[in-house]
């Protein structure tokens, strides 16, 4: 038996530890042999090969990024793509492939899994929003990364009598924001699930300054401003070259706090550092148990599934469930950090 | 409402998150007051109260601890225990009672609620062993600190050529040692749930040298050889004193090892550090949303529960449930570990 | 004897750790007793007080921030400051004062003194770059919170083929650049000290491309690019509303890397992060030795005198010493880390 | 121009960094090459070589250990052993020697350099117990991880009415102790250099339970009773099977407090945590310089020398300098920390 594996998409701390759960199970236990294909989908597209094996996997447990590389080529998107791959893992002779991405990477397998290639799927997103599973590796890191970084701000921002505003990654999902706002203390989170009410905000500031305290508040990058919210500053406006704006969220809502409270303010934008380095303990265990259970599921020929964490299991689902629609904070979550804003 | 909070048992991060999550939802959506009972059931025995309000729980979510301090004392053990709780309770007005703790600490609360008072309670341990919920707060920040402390111990055995054993907590469950092991890549993890061959340990160190890597191994501190394990030094012997040997597991473990294969091997007892200090976000995470449930079911009179994980939920059930029996590393999960062994 | 104590200009991990050295020093040894000023040096022009003992200093050791406030506020360009902070030293009984702060702060002390205002300074500036001291605290903390950024993004910037710039406080001087770029295995690292050219920084980018890896740049936000330099988008230039565009060089390199070389560029702004939070050891054990030799220095009539550090030794210099010139990096010392470009 | 390196005796965090800056800046600014001699001062011995060249030190930087291995071998405890060494170096045509370690392997470099070899030390140990140099790399890293679980400890200290015990590496010198100490808030720290009285300890720990806060105490794993001091626990005694015993003074002293004054008392050994892992940005800058000056003092012929740090300078002594003798921690020094004693 000869298996392919890919990963697609933005980086997640985590990739590696399936790589390496993948290939460790399938050779020890299966006597498996592994075809890397790298830069994701290129990988088959363009036969691009890496050796995997276990020397390939050995110390890469605790390293954040893809020894396969990534990208977020798009086969079905390139005249004869569908064929090339077929063509491709014929040559290698591959019997199964496990591609590890987001919803895009997915949502290719899904389509090839119905043309009848062997695949099995690994979720992977740190903004935690693919229905089907509990959790994706990733977010955990994500999250912490973003606590600590609250946790530092709390402390200049009452040194100095300011609002914090971090802006942090989600653009249609703002779990990153929900989990790192509830577990950084934030007095206020703002989400794309829910556009928000910019005089709201400005209240909870005031009503925090009230107390020895200085607010932080936390904003997904794709939150926005309730229809008709006056605020001066418009997504997607141009600049004096005709170029979207490169201040996002996070900038334009600290200058509109300022404008309107008074209050000095000053925006954080994590960035790329909340997906980059050493996944978590949460992170690690989870991409090491889904990648000992997608090569089961090559072994089982239980392919067009996708792994999935229900509770403490893990279980296999159709792929189409993990990328049929997104998984979004419901009301009923958000209110829970509401308990704590202001 | 007046409402009554304590903590009971070993400390563990998020105590003091849940306590805030109690106090911040009680005190802003309910309108309830709060008095804080100090070091676990000593404080409704002997009358023990501080002020539990906002600005008691104002900072508090990031620091370990608790606030409201605690102990190990069992009031049924005490004669009279019972009837100066509810005295106490009683004379401070108090109409419920939220107890956080582990299996001692709930054990309690289980039979005081048999004797009609209003308890709650919220699971606490770090050891992860407590059924009825799929995971407590404090695990998720014992696994990361065994973790990091893995990971750096993996460059100093490699570079000397040397074993390094790992002492984790765990008396009677191996969940940290699972956890910890598979996220830090060690080569062999031994739990209480299943007694070790001192043979088979050896043969990984020495298959692991052929390598160029050097072995780590993770311990649980309630590990045991399998009966007539030939250990030279076995399990409670005496010293010249009379006294237990002050060296556990890890300690012990590392010398065998050292005489079977000739191999320097070091131990590592990580110890309370393990539960002290700041929670992850995962913990905060958890303790914040046990805490605003738990005066949910207060609310609704949902007596005699505990707050409990399941999947992304947090549900209700019957106290005993948590408590009546330990919830062990499964031979199915300890089998997922050893796909690394060697 | 009565010690005022004040912290003026932006935090600085480390800010409390003097103020609890010159307070337990200060009462264990010398029965002295202290006035805390708020908000630098509004505290003595507006006679902001708080007090200041052992029990307020109590655990702060280890936090961020200033529990003494912090502003910008200058006497100096207030009618009549000097007078109103004179008459409220004189009115609190205060007989010598302790400033902690940078640049503009520590100007102010040196003019008081110079008017016979008995002040001893204490320098702080996450920068790095006061004259008269080896290091200030705060700088360490800087630097290994941009450090840990650094080592996160490069698994991001390899997985991805891509350029990542890092954005690093340091207006005038590049410490925290050259010491996070070197410590973090930057690619190439850009200060204000030195105007650096797009194309050779561009000839680097390509030339990392050629290994393996990708490349990393640290830049410095006060950084520059040489007069003619050909950037498409200039500092300062204005946006559609007629303000300063909101990005800066970080996010302008960026763009022109991508433009010019073709290859995916991202940038991440540290910003505030990088001056919050929990202080290293270094930073500690440098403020906690600046603060116990400031209460020496009170006792000794040491005034107009300001605290450095020596290769291991805490000094006494002339106030007037460490504000005078800022100190640069070095061409020698930018020349170490160019061993490592490309 | 051919340069050997080669690391000895314990691992150090940044002896990675050392290697990687020489082997960069000899490569590239003066187009040397490099042979690694493996397991310290056994390499030349036994002719046991690994090639050494750019592709070989990319991205060790923030790795622990050593790439090079270590061991504890000393040619001149072998017969014949020096003329191994002059062979092997000129077998591999090795015209200059850089060997990085502590007391042990510069001791064997400065006899070597004696008897002609070319060769330029770089100081290591994370005891900071080394002449001649402010600070050695490695020992910023042990007091930072030394400190981070002190901060942990506070906190279950306090919750459980509680003393704890730290103890913390250095055999001869007690700089790891009391730096961490220092950063740490301990309420006692407790080094080699000065013979502890146990009575004083007991009453710092009685002193400290009078506030609401719990003591930490802080000792070096060479910290001994005064003469006459009245420990029940001997250093060095016998256990019942003749084996000296497996408990160190951390968990004598602990169990000594707890004897005396009735309070509980815990012991955490933090042990090999200390030297491994990922260096600080201060031992990965402080490793690096002194990698790019080793390659120089090579260039210029500045053999017999060692690499000092020097303020923030790095200078070049005599090898017999920084090892003639330890560097301790003096009274004065030692009177800082006790400011905070209590």
């Amino acid at each position: 038996m000869r298996v392919g594996v890919l990963t697609g998409g933005g980086d997640c701390p985590g990739l590696n530890a399936v790589i390496r759960a993948v290939v460790r199970r399938g050779i020890k236990e299966y006597g498996y042999e592994f075809v890397g294909f790298r830069d994701g989908w290129r990988g088959p597209l363009e036969n691009i090969t890496v050796p995997l094996g276990v020397d390939q996997v050995r110390g890469i447990l605790p390293r954040g990024g893809t020894i396969l590389k990534s990208s977020r080529t798009n086969p079905f998107k390139i005249e004869g793509g569908v064929e090339k791959i077929k063509e491709n893992l014929a040559a290698n002779g591959i019997d199964a492939l496990i591609a590890i991405g987001g919803e895009d990477t997915l949502g290719v397998a899904t389509k090839l899994a119905d043309l009848g290639v062997n695949v099995v799927g690994v979720p992977k997103t740190i903004d935690n929003d693919l229905s089907g599973t509990d959790f994706t590796f990733g977010f955990d890191t994500a999250v912490n990364i973003a606590m600590e970084a609250i946790d530092r701000l709390h402390t200049t921002a009452e040194s100095h009598h300011r609002v914090m505003v971090v802006e942090v990654m989600g653009r249609h999902a703002g779990w990153i924001a929900l989990h790192s706002g509830i577990a950084g203390g934030a007095n206020v989170v703002l989400v794309p699930e829910k556009p928000f009410d910019i005089d709201a905000v400005c209240k909870y500031v005031e009503a925090r300054f009230e107390t020895n305290y200085s607010p932080i508040i936390v904003v997904s990058e794709g939150a926005v401003p309730v229809e008709g919210g006056d605020m001066t500053l418009q997504s997607g406006e141009l600049d004096a070259f005709g170029h979207v704006r490169l201040g996002g969220i996070g900038d334009r809502l600290a200058k509109e706090i300022e404008d309107r409270t008074g209050k000095e303010a000053r925006a954080v934008v994590l960035g790329h550092v909340q997906r980059g380095g050493t996944p978590t303990a949460f992170d690690r265990w989870l991409a090491t148990r889904f990648g000992l259970q997608a090569i089961a599921a090559v072994r089982d020929g239980d392919f067009g599934t996708m792994m999935a964490l229900r509770g403490t299991d893990i279980v296999r689902v159709p792929l189409i469930e993990g990328t049929g629609e997104l998984k979004l904070v419901t009301p009923e979550l958000y209110a829970e950090a509401e308990v704590f804003f202001g």
